[in-house]
């Protein structure tokens, strides 16, 4: 067997289609985001700014999380050195799942090491439990939700993107008796647009179904007290089970389901997921605790974030450039070719210092490749005029189309 | 559909069988390990010894380990802000690449947010890109392994735990054009028995085959520079793909593949389950860093572990307590029932202050559930003596059965 063959063939065929990925090699300066250093292609580290970071509040430079974390890493120390079940539940783990389960109004919470391995051990488990269970699923979901339906061993019926007829119509077709859960995000994150929680919520009690709900890219930035679009819109009791991560707007990392006591005990029970690995490091865990308990009662990061996307997507749309329509913090610009899309983001970043990855297939679909820019609390004004202007430049130098104004 | 009713039976099933999880909650004490705090069933914390971490050489609390985490947390925050694609590719994720990449003489390395998700995404990948493969697996294999198996979709077959002629008679049933992957651990962490790495390479060349070592029990401890069991046994060059845990013996949190270079470039290429996640902390990061630098020049804490484990067993053996079989730091006693294992280790707790969590199916077979105990370089004789003259009054108390002495 010639493996190393098929493996080069496997490297070839990215290099081919122009979607190789390159890690670009960061040190983001604590106290002065977006500010960041950049190893890559350099024989040293060069200043930078970060337009594509997921900490879209800067709660990882946040003093009370910093702190909290320094005290933990002083009082327990690195790791928890155990699974959940053995030697590792601390007390950080208990009090952060009380605060995610009062986060979102419900019973209990329990914590995986990330958002991706919560909505992959959630929705398999769910799925094994439910005998016969049909899953309904939007076709923009998250890889890991993918992974999780599909190790479920369920039937999965895929719903056109918010399309509530469709699924409807799905709904319609499966048997009254049917165990049904449907499955879907709050904030789509590469295009920005939001699901309509509530009517799907409707629809789960029209056909008797169980609704999941992955919240990633809005806990922490929506609702008054964080808990996401579910809290914004005054839905969340209708939700059974709410996902989010501790990675994104809390900054830190890990991921958590919250829902009722008995369905929250059925995972902790039945996930290998969740069982057979070491816990989050409670140095972790005590960081997003305090992140958290931040920004369930401070309103000024989410209104200094929404101001800068909004302040973005009009500079953009000023200038002419292709700015996808979004109506949350993210503001994505469409290329549509994933060669073209790389070569802005290199000369963003070798020529004005700029950092903003490229997105490409398998992320999004192919033909839609795109830069995604996350203005956060931290950026300027200044910042988003001298970004703008780059990409004036760099558009007119590539020969790429320029919008109409509107 | 009554789904409480559904969720509620599942719970039940775990009653009836005695096997319903109730996790401990605790604080270690930074410092004085293996000392910690117990909040479980008390109005306050309670001093206790943990005698079943992972952290099996204390280095959660090494004052490298914490220096290096105190610095990162200071210099770049609490998290990585993004997936390594985007905006989440530290520079201490490149340097702890490297150095793991060295530690197993391997060209590259890989990292992922646990030992969990490397197994199962580095599996699952492998097989998928290896059209047709068979995948080999140990009967033993850890959960995270049958995951990965299970979700590349490819033909498996189960060898009997360790069984060299068992594994052959399988191989040879396949045809020669056949790829093919042998998926084993080398440490067995719930007996402490070995594989015989060297002789399964044999197998792997006389078919070729690939083949794939879980060593997160052995990553650390064994070797002259920590690379486990394969370096130990001098077949590190032999092994494909060696897999690790960062939250065992490192104390900190985190996984990863070492393998050469095109085969780390696909799994970082293709696995789902690297790609769509946000990256490790980098203040997890720098702390593995430094625990993977320091036990590669120390020898001093892989002795003194040894040396408590040798004498744990030498104890328990002399007071006639069933230990089980195991050539490792691992220390197990058969009870051979779910309740008498719950019991042994309330009594434990809630009498002597001793913790050891009970382990019941599904992480041990049926009919061999033990209590399985980690000594460690911080276990001292007297804690060793006291927790042997307990084990044997309560041995006594329950009238469980001792062995004749050797
Ligand atoms: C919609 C969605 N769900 C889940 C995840 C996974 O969360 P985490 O990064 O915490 O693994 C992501 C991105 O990473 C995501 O975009
Ligand atoms: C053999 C084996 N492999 C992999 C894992 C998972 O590693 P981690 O705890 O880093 O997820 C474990 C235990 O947790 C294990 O025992």
């Amino acid at each position: 067997m010639d493996y190393d063959r098929i493996f080069k063939a496997a490297i070839d065929r990215l290099h081919d289609e122009g979607r190789y990925r390159v890690f670009i090699d960061i040190l983001r300066t604590k106290g002065s985001f977006p500010n960041a250093h950049c190893f890559h292609g350099h024989n040293g580290p060069k200043p930078i700014t970060v337009w594509c970071s997921n900490d879209y509040l800067g709660m990882g430079q946040h003093p009370a999380v910093v702190t909290a974390m320094e005290e933990a890493l002083h009082s327990v120390g690195a790791g928890s050195g155990g699974t959940r079940n053995i030697g590792g539940n601390t007390h950080y783990h208990v009090d952060l799942e009380a605060e995610l389960a009062d986060l979102h109004a419900k019973q209990a919470a329990l914590l995986f090491t990330s958002g991706y391995v919560s909505n992959e051990a959630a929705l398999s488990t769910l799925g094994k439990l439910l005998p016969g269970c049909v899953i309904f699923s939007d076709e923009l979901n998250h890889a890991s939700m993918i992974a999780g339906i599909r190790s479920s061993g369920c039937e999965k019926r895929v719903f056109r993107h918010n399309d509530l007829e469709h699924l409807e119509q799905l709904l319609r077709e499966e048997a009254p008796e049917t165990p049904k859960l449907i499955a879907f995000e709050s904030v789509y994150s590469m295009d920005g647009d939001v699901a309509p929680i509530g009517e799907i919520c409707d629809l789960a009690d029209k056909y008797g179904a169980l609704t999941y709900l992955d919240e990633v890219h809005a806990v922490g930035m929506y609702g008054d007290h964080g808990g996401g679009i579910s809290e914004r819109d005054q839905v969340a009791d209708r939700v059974t089970i709410i996902e989010g991560t501790l990675g994104k707007a809390f900054g830190v990392m890990g991921g958590y389901i919250a829902a009722d006591r008995t369905i929250i005990d059925c995972i902790r029970s039945y996930a290998p997921g969740f069982i057979f690995t070491t816990s989050l490091s409670p140095v972790l865990v005590a960081g997003a605790l305090a992140s958290v308990r931040h920004l369930k009662q401070s309103n000024e990061e989410r209104l200094a974030q929404q101001a800068g996307a909004t302040s973005l997507k009009a500079r953009f749309r000023d200038a002419g450039l292709p700015v996808m329509e979004s109506v949350t913090h993210i503001v994505p610009l469409l290329v549509g070719c994933p060669v073209k899309a790389k070569r802005i983001s290199d000369i963003l970043l070798a020529e004005y210092g700029l950092y903003v990855q490229p997105i490409n297939f398998p992320t999004v679909p192919r033909g839609t490749e795109r830069l995604r820019f996350t203005p956060g609390p931290t950026h300027s004004e200044a910042m988003m005029a001298e970004l703008t202007t780059a990409l004036v430049e760099i558009w007119g130098r590539l020969e790429l189309e320029f919008r109409k104004a509107a």
